[in-house]
Order: structure tokens, then sequence, then C-alpha cells
């Protein structure tokens, strides 16, 4: 057995120790040469992952074909903006799951429209492999990485999704299946949308009401969202949907939340998207939105996060906007 | 129009200042006429709301016929183990709002066995008033009475509900209606055991990660109790069931997760009954897990709060139990 992990950010590198500390041995793939060297010859992350030491099963490489060559299972763990771009020039592997949260609106041609793509669905079409799952729920690298409980969801046809499931689970890290991969995908993808917007909440010093509000309110936008694309409705309230918005909407190590509070305090855009880590919920918002105003879709919380990050329209403006639509039934 | 407020207590009091504020004259009611003499004399509630001025409009007194002569309305703000006897010694009103968050136990007579009531069961039974609704959602009173932006529902028969979203809403303090009173209070009582085991999470240092998935298995086990005592499973989706509890859950306020925290730290269950603010979730899953041995229902992170509160099973190991169940498809 050989796993490649495609991506060494946090989670990419926290998942590495997880397995290599079940005896597997993984390959841990970096985009640059110099980053690799400096895994292999500190034996830690200490850009993406500081304080967690690389077990000697995770072999850092910045050679594709050394990560995936034998391998039996690719981990995509990818910004999502590179993962087109760069598996279409590696080699391939019989099994992928994509552990990356993020949407893809593909630029269209000839007249025909843009189209939304999960990162399983831009995986099939860089790779050719039939048959991708997605690992996705309520995660943070730092944590897993440091053996505290955690719960998961793997996604994807069933059989293959037993196996991964039985090769990814230890006793700190308990996974489930499903069989909802466009649900688990989505639910990943749309809730560092409302993480941003709870962090504006924070940043703006609104309180746990409103906060508590606004992601039960999300939450239903998202699953009108998600559903319309495909995902089913018990898949948003459960591990990959609620869970991981709960994780991330009250964390201090959310990228996105954090980003959304920064974004209140005076951040700009390019500031937040010039980061050392990526804030995926900024390009998923942005490929959302887009995609919703062509087809009319209303979904009065992600347009407001839009219109703040992108729009410059004032924060307070728009949250209040939200607090003020007509109270009806529950 | 004239309001009685029945216990001065923080949510009492915030719920006074909200309609004084709106020009409403409310009657706030303390047990101890000591106490209802020092409200007046302060103008504020020290003990259980500090640095909030209680407007002209919100006479405090300990006599319930001057609360209650023609008062249009009666908001219920106690404990829920005072609701009861208190009520049932006082003059009627018209009708009753319970703002209580708690479930009560019968005692079972003559062979009968026990019955869990709801706070509008309770209320109703005291009073002999045919029609109760009941208030509940994410509401910190603390917020509340300092004029963030709120949420709430109110529910119960239709007419009834509109009428007290009329005199409830202010432009921080929207209300939406809802015909699901079970449901609205079951959510309101059962939430407050999600928290204490949150706080459990939190003193235990769990992580996130933990936490969030806890919670997201806790509101299904608590849907799954709910809609078998005639709640709707949208409304626990909704502001009074999952809005609530990340409210409470997440809350550095919040006297149930506090609670969590504190018993997994050593405080004793004595202490923290016999605290100045009552933890409702304690009686909650008291009289929730009593009936549900007897009836043979299986409710485990709802029983391991119970065997840690009261049977002094060490909180490690009742989470790590939980934690431990065989996985399976989400």
């Amino acid at each position: 057995m050989k796993v490649a992990v495609i991506g060494a950010g946090a989670w990419g590198t926290a998942l590495s120790v997880l397995l290599a500390t079940k005896g597997v041995p993984v390959y841990l793939w970096a985009r640059r040469r110099e980053f690799a060297e400096e895994l292999r010859a500190y034996r830690e992350n200490r850009t993406y992952l500081p304080g967690v030491a690389l077990p000697a099963l995770v072999w850092p490489t910045s050679e594709a074909e050394e990560a995936l060559e034998g391998a039996d299972l690719a981990l995509v763990a990818l910004p999502s903006r590179a993962v087109r771009e760069i598996l279409s020039a590696f080699p391939k592997a019989p099994l992928y799951v994509s552990a990356t949260k993020g949407l893809y609106l593909s630029s269209g041609s000839g007249g025909s429209s843009r189209v939304l793509k999960r990162m399983s669905q831009v995986i099939q079409e860089a790779t050719g492999v039939d048959q991708v799952l997605a690992l996705s729920g309520p995660n943070h690298a730092e944590e897993v990485a440091r053996f505290l409980p955690t719960a998961s969801v793997v996604a994807g046809e069933e059989r293959a999704a037993r196996w991964v499931q039985a090769v990814l689970s230890s006793p700190t890290f308990r996974v489930y299946t499903s069989q909802d991969l466009p649900g688990v995908e989505l639910g990943g993808a749309l809730k560092n949308v409302l993480a941003l917007a709870a962090g504006m909440v924070d940043g703006l010093r609104l309180g746990d009401n409103a906060k508590a509000a606004l992601l039960t309110r999300g939450l239903r936008e998202m699953i009108r969202f998600g559903t319309a694309l495909g995902g089913r409705e018990a898949t948003f309230y459960g591990l990959a949907g609620l869970g991981d918005l709960l994780a991330t909407g009250y964390s201090l190590h959310s990228r996105n939340r954090g980003a959304g509070e920064r974004l209140v305090r005076g951040a700009s855009l390019k500031e937040l998207m010039e980061g050392r880590q990526v804030v995926e919920g900024l390009f998923t918002v942005q490929a959302l939105v887009e995609w919703a105003r062509a087809g009319g879709v209303e979904l009065p919380i992600f347009e407001a996060v839009y219109r703040v990050a992108y729009e410059g329209e004032e924060p307070l403006r728009a949250l209040s906007q939200l607090m003020a639509r007509e109270p009806k039934a529950e």
C-alpha cells in the first residue's frame, strides 16, 4: 500500500501524519522543490503546520512521478484554483479522493453558459479517472494532526468509499461513508462562505444571538442552493454540512471566519487574496454569486458576503439588510 | 395595554426593557419584596442584568395583584421548577406566553406512569387559561437588553401568535411566528442539555472538530426525541432549535455551557444546583433521561450528560464512548 498526498499545506500534511501513524507509507507532494527539501530536512511543516513532527513514513517530494508511481490512492489537498492545472500534468493514480473544499466556475466557450463544477468533477476531467471520491467534514488540520477526536465523511461509490474509510480510519479519526457525493462536496464548499459571514458578525461585534440567527438561516440557504445542485437535504444537516459549518464558523483556527473578521475591520480583498494561506470562501462566493445572478437564483446571505468582499458594500449595512427582511412564519 | 412579566431574572428583565422601550407599560414581578424594592430604588437589576437601566415604564413589584390586574398579556420568565407553584396562586391573565425553557416530569399517581410536560402545559394547568404560547430562540438576555440584533419565535395559535409578534417586535428584536408549539418549546429545553455536553468538550479541551461533531449528532438526537413528542422536524432546524443550540453551545454567556465546563473541571452537582442562576439543563436532562429509561428510548448523548452529572461517570470516558460508537453511513 502506498498513498500519494498531493499538496503540502496544513490539510495535506495532517492527512499524511494520520496515515503514516497507521503504518501507511505516504508520498507528500509539494509544488516547490525547495519546500519539499525543507520538509525533508526539518521533518516538520514549519510554514503550514508548525509543531507537528512528520513520521518517518512520510516522504516529501516535488517529483510527481515519485509521488504517484505505484500509489493505490491519491488524496488531493490543493487549493481549488490549482487542481485542474496540476493534475492535468500528472501521472494517474487508480483512485482519487478530493480533500479540497471549493467550487470551480468553468469559463464557458462558444456562447455556452458557464458551469459550476465540484472538485471531484474537476479532478475527473483533469485525470480521466472514472471514480473520484471526496473527503469532507469538521476537520481542522491542526487538531487532526494532534490526534484530537475528529469525525469525517468519505463520499462516493459505496465499495470504494468503504475501502477509503478503512484506509483512513483510526481511533481518533472516525470516518463515515456517504453515497451523496454532490451534497458532501457542496457542504464543504458553501460553508466557507457562511464562515466569512460569521466572521463579519464577529468583527462587527453584533453578538451571539445575531450570529446564531445568521448561521441558522445561512444553512437553510445552503440547502436551497445545494439541493438544486443535486445534494440531499439530510447531508447538509450532517457532519459534512452543519458539522463543518460549526467547526468553521465558530473556530479561531478558521482562515475563512478570520478573513470575514479582517474584512469588516478594513483589510482589502487584495490583502486577503494574497495571504499565505488561501481563503477558499472568497473564490467560492465569487463563482457562486456569478452563477446565481446569471440564473436569477436568490441567495441573500451569499449575496451579502459577495457585495461586501467584491463590491465594497459597507458591512454593517449589508448585514442590517439581512436582519431587516420582513419577519414571517419560521 | 399593560404587560405583566413574571420573574425578574435576566430574561424577564430584558423582556421588560424591550417592551418599555417600545412604550408598553410593564409590571415586572419579583418573588422577594426586598428585591422588587431594590429594582425600584436602583432602576437596575444589579443581580441578574447589571449595567442595563430600567426604563421608567418598568414597574417592579412583588405584589401579584398589582402585576396582573388589567394586564393584557403575561410573560412567564420563571425557573421551570417554580412555574406551577407560583402561577397556581396568582390572579389570571387573559393570555400567557412562556419564556421559560425547561421540561417538567409529573410525579405520577395511583400507579399511573410519569408524564413529561412542556412549560405551556404546566402554565395551562396552573392557570386554567385555554391558550398559552411560547417564546423561544437564540436570545441571550444580555444582548437583547443591549439592543443587539436578535431573532426569536413565538409559537402557538396563529392569531394570538401574530398579536404577540406585533407586541414584541422591534427594529432589533425580530419575532417570527410558528404554529409548532411543541417543537419550539422542546427545542428550547433540549438544547440546554446539549449545551452542557458542549461545555464538557470545552472543559476537556477536545477541540473544535469534536465539538462540531457532537453538536451535529446531538441535534439529530434532539430531533429523534422531539418529533416523538410531537414537534416538527423543520422546527428543530430553525431558530428555536439549531439557532438556540448555536447561541448556547458556543457562547461565553451561557450558564448551561459554562456548567458543563465546570462539571468536568471538578465542580459538584450540588454546587451547580445551588448557584445564583438556575442551570435549566441539569433539571431537563434529569426529567428526560428518567423518562427515556422508563420507556426504553435510546438517547446516547443525553444519557452521557446524565451519567456525568448525576452518576459520577468520568467525563472523558463518557465522551470517548460516544466517539467510539461504530462508524457507519452518515
